[in-house]
């Protein structure tokens, strides 16, 4: 039985920008299509979601903190991830079985707690509501084990017309 | 009399990142010593304070649209430069006559009204409150005219104790 590489390992869950439509599959900070992209990787485990993501040496916001936009962005791709695997479950589809639907972002916000240092980022995500083609996500985001930063966004299903600009 | 590139041309005010002190000039979306990063450049207009950025071709969400990180990034910037010009002028102190405050955020909000097409991005910020070390910022972001995306954010003047991660 072959597998994805995202697939390989126990107790690795598949990563659900691995199953996003190919249409849907540039954007900069998650899409597998966009090679000058982050390419984050957003898995189920447990009851939460999780992606980590290491930032470049130059994503500073001064030198040794990591950039906070750079936070929102993983942040918001994080979240737009999560939402796809929150649906999915609440509908009974199984993750890496099927293409995944395709969240967009209506609103993201970011407290910044305290500086975040320009390490290895993980992230954690909760499921805080899914109806209909909403979902709402929290987000913990550490490095070292500190939380500094923390999301909250609100997700809604790519409506067809969107999709239809891609051509 | 000599200028500095940002203030050359009628009507041009400067550019508050041209006048970060140089310890924290190392933003990746805004520092004018980080030779990768967006480098954008925030003037006063009238009561409001403007940004101009043009993003590049992979910077997508889906093709044809721009990517809700890189505008949330973008707004970020935007934002902590609009405080510290809000600031100066509040304290009565001259735009490009001296070093600048650095302001961080402490809460960065973004609605995404519209997709926002690829192309160049014009943001408009509004001083909301500035009282202490505290300055709220509304941006306006649009493409071609079109309102596309909010944001509202929260910037704090740049603690000493911050400014020390910098070597």
């Amino acid at each position: 039985m072959s597998e994805s590489p995202s697939r390989v390992g126990l107790n690795v869950a598949p990563a659900i920008q691995d199953f996003y439509p190919d249409d849907v599959a540039h954007c900069y900070g998650c899409g597998k299509l966009n090679g000058d992209g982050h390419q984050i990787k957003t898995r189920l485990d447990g009851d939460h979601t999780v992606t980590d993501y290491t930032p470049e040496s130059y994503h500073t916001a001064v030198p040794g903190i990591a950039y906070g936009g750079l936070i929102a962005s993983i942040i918001d791709c994080h979240s737009t991830g999560s939402a796809a695997i929150f649906a999915m479950r609440a509908a009974g589809r199984r993750l890496g079985d099927e293409v995944s639907p395709r969240f967009v972002t209506a609103h993201l916000g970011v407290d910044y707690l305290a500086p975040t240092p320009l390490g290895p980022m993980h992230l954690v995500g909760a499921e805080v509501e899914t109806k209909g083609r909403k979902v709402i996500v929290d987000t913990e985001l550490s490095v070292g084990g500190k939380v500094t930063a923390k999301g909250h966004a609100v997700l809604i299903e790519m409506p067809e017309g969107l999709r239809g600009f891609t051509s």
